[in-house]
């Protein structure tokens, strides 16, 4: 598939260096492994790769939504591929769902949700920061996903606008303030999923979810380890990380 | 959301036991926890409950990805939620994407990659054995995504029918001995993954990897931790899976 | 080495199953891969093996730690060899200490570090319930270790008699309560070792360790992953002891 | 307990930072933190404190292993507690043993392994460069534990000099080569422990154990994770260590 002026791409350059760039023309992107004529981009295909002025292979490729995620202007803490895959799919978020998020941050959630829904469903994403709002629209206007993400700046102790919303994800420092306000909001045996780091914060959440007509309760954590990738000393690498959050999800029934 | 015959729920007894049944007039199903009335739930809503003869509640939910996979008819390995949303988000599908699923097996990759890939897409179902078609293809009608999964019965060393695939996500014995095949039917840029359970094979695989214009490989593993969600004796479960698969990832290149 | 009628010793026979026997004359030991007789074994070395009475290897093994701890006869939970092995190089056990152990339960703790106090350190164990202390005796004399331990009766609510103790380990429902009587009982510098399943219990420990002289406070958790043990299908075995308990380390001094 | 000149101590700095000195009259010793006189040192108790220059706490406390191991002139990887307490666990090394530990390296383990033997028993260290063996040398030297081992330099394929050996420690990058060398040294029932980082080198230590009289073979890894000791915000730390080696444990029987 040929690469047009204007089109954004992921580029993987030999060292393993790696970037996200609008091909735009008689430009220049310049790294510490030579610069990048975007010219010589433009038409060649995705898989194949240009040269840097010091002679460095990059490769033309795809942006996915992991890339996005990593090489996003952010200003808070993002949800690690590690967990959102794992949190998307326990939501079961799909086609046509109408669905949550709080609080959209950087709006990579959003972003990985409004990509589920397709253009039948909609995300209805809360923010009280105005400065994060900005910068989530911003990203989502890029992503070109900002069509299927409403924004509502607002403190969600007042409740949310919508009801028999399929799931609702809760990423907020004291989530259990606004189990009643998800409550509402769900339909029945809709899906509520909170990632909170500490112990005590998980331990509060249950405390307040056990007070309402949540059903199967679960409480998760997951560890990825990366190996490397060399069939003769073939073994983890030697750090990971330990810990992002923990993830609780519940259903909501009308009553226990 | 109120529920009709014909449909299929999930079902949650107070016990913790869950099953699916698709709700059909005058029918009882019976649990050693009582039996259920089949005409009692039509008419329920999602989230409202009944009783069972011996007087247990019983939750009447939607039906799930998670749900449909761990109570669907199968006769092979599954892939684990665990490792399912991760794969899925790794391999960046969605809407409008060509993908290939091999081997077929029971079903419900192709069934998480159809959800994903939405009406302007399609997943390519490669498998081997009739028997296993045959289950997965009466899968794919219950869970409503046939009409996006093409399935071949074919052995895959002869290769693919199609060309410029998005992803290919290949789950075989002996995965090292159909990479060419793979890189043939990819697009420039387009996403591989495999999942092999022991070290040889994965070292098996990079050592084929290496030889072929992929790169960014990456070999992942994951542990998932579930904890009792008691506020009060908040602490991981006894048990765990240990293991359940490697998980292999790269992307074609023309050359190297 | 031979073995005498009189011996203990760790039997492993050729299906996986393993016993520990003290060597009669004139005895069998019944398995359901037959029987054993007493009289074969005496006179054999360690490392050689006998037939049970249906054909089956029995190797026979010096004893060793681990084997008698799974083995012992117990009424409380048991610290996992995973565990003990760390917490007994955290506290620095070795030659010449004096250390205290809390609750003594089955004993397993206590051999532990007698083993390593020597016969010129001392392990002063404390217990409130009657029937730990007399199975747990009954173990040490077992395992030839009863003369290294002293065994108190008390709540150790009114704290130790010993002073200037080396290291203390405590494993106790509240160990929050008694942190100022092993402050009193330990030497400058001394090791204090808690173990604690809940988080809630380590948060409650923690609380208490600010409010004294404690330093080099550290919790640690563990994984231990065991593999099947072929070359070639070399992975994790299916599932594994996701938890057992949190251990908590830190270390007196006079004044903070 | 108090301190006097010539003893080796253990000394925390209230900001983290930890060192090992032996006491001299006069001397300094300069941190960043400020420096600290011996003079004022000198006569303190364990668990005592003395000021730097600059005002900051330093804390009096004994040197034990772990601080040792973290501490000592070294030039190889050394086995880390997290590993260390388990293997000596595993080999059920104790008072009177006769062990080997094979290579030396810094002398860590020959160490460890010393303080467990007691004076009744021998650590027969082997090792093939010269450069370890004298730095390890200078390590059991300051360590006081030089008289329990017995260092021999040497290419142990032409196998050792001992026999009837309790348990041996192997460490060196082929383990394969030596098993019949190890086999041959090791008492009937005795316990052999191998590291090994990669798991191509675990498969290939399998396939030769697999040729030789070894029973309950066992392959582990460890994840040791540690938590915030901070009770309001109790969690893992952001990293850790994902990976040191696996270990391989076996026992020599006469025949199979």
């Amino acid at each position: 598939m040929p690469i047009h002026y204007g089109d954004r791409i992921y580029i993987y350059i030999d060292d393993g260096r790696d970037y996200i760039l609008t091909v735009q023309e008689g430009k220049q992107f310049s790294t510490h492994r030579g610069n990048i004529m975007h010219d010589e981009i433009a038409g060649k295909n995705y898989g194949e790769n240009v040269l840097t002025t010091k002679g460095n292979k990059v490769y033309l490729l795809p942006v996915g939504i992991i890339e996005n995620i990593y090489h996003m202007r952010r200003c808070s803490q993002i949800v690690y591929p590690k967990d959102l895959g794992f949190i998307l799919l326990m939501l079961d978020i799909r086609e046509g769902n109408r669905v949550i998020d709080v609080g959209l941050g950087s709006g990579s959630m959003s972003a990985a949700m409004a990509r589920l829904v397709g253009n039948t469903g909609m995300v209805y994403a809360y923010e009280r920061r105005e400065d994060m709002i900005s910068l989530a629209t911003q990203n989502l206007i890029v992503w070109k996903l900002i069509d299927r993400v409403t924004i509502q700046q607002r403190d969600i102790e007042v409740g949310f606008d919508e009801k028999e919303i399929d799931a609702i994800f809760l990423d907020v420092p004291q989530p259990w303030d606004y189990l009643k306000q998800c409550w509402d909001a769900l339909a029945g045996g809709g899906r509520l999923g909170i990632v909170s780091p500490t112990a005590g914060q998980v331990m509060e959440v249950l405390r307040s979810l056990n007070k309402l007509p949540f059903i199967i309760i679960e409480v998760w954590e997951n560890m990825f380890r990366q190996y490397k990738p060399d069939p003769y000393t073939f073994r983890p690498y030697d750090r990971m990380v330990a810990h992002t959050t923990y993830m609780i999800f519940a259903r909501k029934v009308n009553d226990i």
